[in-house]
């Protein structure tokens, strides 16, 4: 039964379309069974209009970075305020967390797993069968360190693409038309009437990531060729050009075939990612 | 005769295009009437990722700002620096400046004009004969705020679209091909060879700025509605919907048909602007 859950905007402070969406939902929204916090997870990093200041701040959700105070950026005491409100992980009186999020990467609609037990699968499945374009993910990370693991049971919803700092009413749309199906879900979930589900979900399993091709002194010497730009969730084979370096030379992949996303995403130049490569993976329900 | 140039990059910080540009073609262009100064004007909100830390320094050039001791915010301060090493405006030791941008709008190659003299409409109409995709625009300001009016004779390169913080391939191509075309016709401009230009050019020339929608607070109450999204340089006719409500209403453009870009761009988010006004006028060469 989820009695409480919490709808999280702007964890990354330039994602206007949660946090703008936050708004609106807490409005409109009308709900008997379960109360819902609505949280601006970041609000020092909306109005600077970035990610974040000190530490992006779904990296600071492991136990271990929770617990630890020498960690005193502006992200790590947020973290722990969070963690208060909506937790405390590990024995957490919110149920169920959804956290909003956009890409500038051309993704559609991207659900976020960090965990495939029934519930989960169940609820990717429901929204993919109802919506257009639904992408599953899955980061197999024990403790994981994204904000809405503090409840046993979350969700991150990633649309794209957009720039950052923009609300584009597609992905708005696209947004609240997921998180739409979301509450229908849980409605259903607590009053024993789901639907019967797929026999299967296809989900995309992340082991890898790549690099921007960089000198001995760690500066960029080339980019995201466009042979590869906007093919998010597509599939890169073995030989195909992945750089153009500013020399004018192309570098090839040279791994075995593998699905690939967030490509070229401008979260993650601070990191200098250019793509993340993931595998897909039936898994039967 | 143009003896010596500026190529400047990174006048605004998150636009990597043009910074990374400038490098490469340090690195590669070799030029011989002609000396090149390669400039990147804001390197600290280049470091910090953003448009600007205290002030959009492409706003403060104008003599007046220049001459103005008291404005001291790090952009004023690097404007006089600028001033000085390209200039000073007015009398400048620099006869041309490039200036290098990108818009989150997909404008294609947009070459902003600030005054239509023969050099300049010859240099744009050059470009545009040689080039997909060239749409030259004209905001017609006495002792205009660009960096690059420190020079008599100057063009902007404004390429999209593109989120900020990334370099994509195809805008960077773009604008490498622009560039070369300006550079092309500078040496035939020296040497007296320039080939007979078109009849007539066609020029945007802006006459105003659509806000988004605010409650009296100044908080944005809606967005771009999708049915002018991605429509730069098309026209708007009375009537069609130019917002959509966080309440669910569409609002609809009632002034006369005009020419809209800029539309939904992230940089202007500060300001709240929605897109920009123009109208077609040919001037004959």
């Amino acid at each position: 039964m989820i009695k409480r859950m919490a709808m999280v905007g702007g964890t990354h402070g330039n994602e206007f379309t949660g946090i703008y969406l936050l708004d609106k939902l807490q409005n409109q929204l009308q709900l008997t069974a379960v109360t819902i916090d609505y949280v601006l997870a970041n609000p020092k990093a909306y109005q600077a209009v970035k990610r974040y200041l000190d530490r992006d701040l779904n990296r600071c959700f492991k136990l271990s970075d929770l617990a630890d105070h020498k960690l005193s950026g502006y992200e790590n005491l947020r973290a722990k305020e969070i963690n208060q409100q909506l937790g405390p992980k590990g024995n957490s009186k919110t149920d169920f967390i959804v956290d909003l999020h956009t890409s500038t990467a051309p993704m559609g609609i991207n659900l976020v797993l960090t965990k495939i037990d029934e519930f989960h699968l169940r609820l990717v499945d429901f929204v993919q069968q109802r919506l257009e374009g639904v992408i599953i993910t899955w980061e197999d990370i024990a403790d994981h360190h994204f904000l809405m693991s503090i409840a046993e049971k979350h969700l991150l919803v990633e649309v794209g693409a957009t720039p950052q700092g923009v609300l584009r009413q597609d992905v708005f749309d696209k947004t609240e038309a997921a998180v739409g199906f979301i509450i229908e879900f849980i409605e259903l979930y607590n009053s024993h009437e789901l639907p019967k589900p797929s026999a299967s979900v296809d989900i995309y399993k992340y082991f890898d990531v790549a690099y921007l091709p960089q000198n001995e002194q760690g500066e960029i010497i080339g980019m995201v060729h466009q042979n590869i730009q906007d093919r998010d969730f597509g599939l890169l084979k073995t030989g195909e050009p992945i750089f153009k370096l500013f020399s004018g030379e192309d570098v090839v992949y040279q791994g075995e075939d593998c699905t690939i996303s967030f490509i070229n995403e401008a979260a993650y130049y601070d990191e200098k990612k250019a793509f993340s490569m993931s595998r897909k993976v039936s898994i039967e329900l």
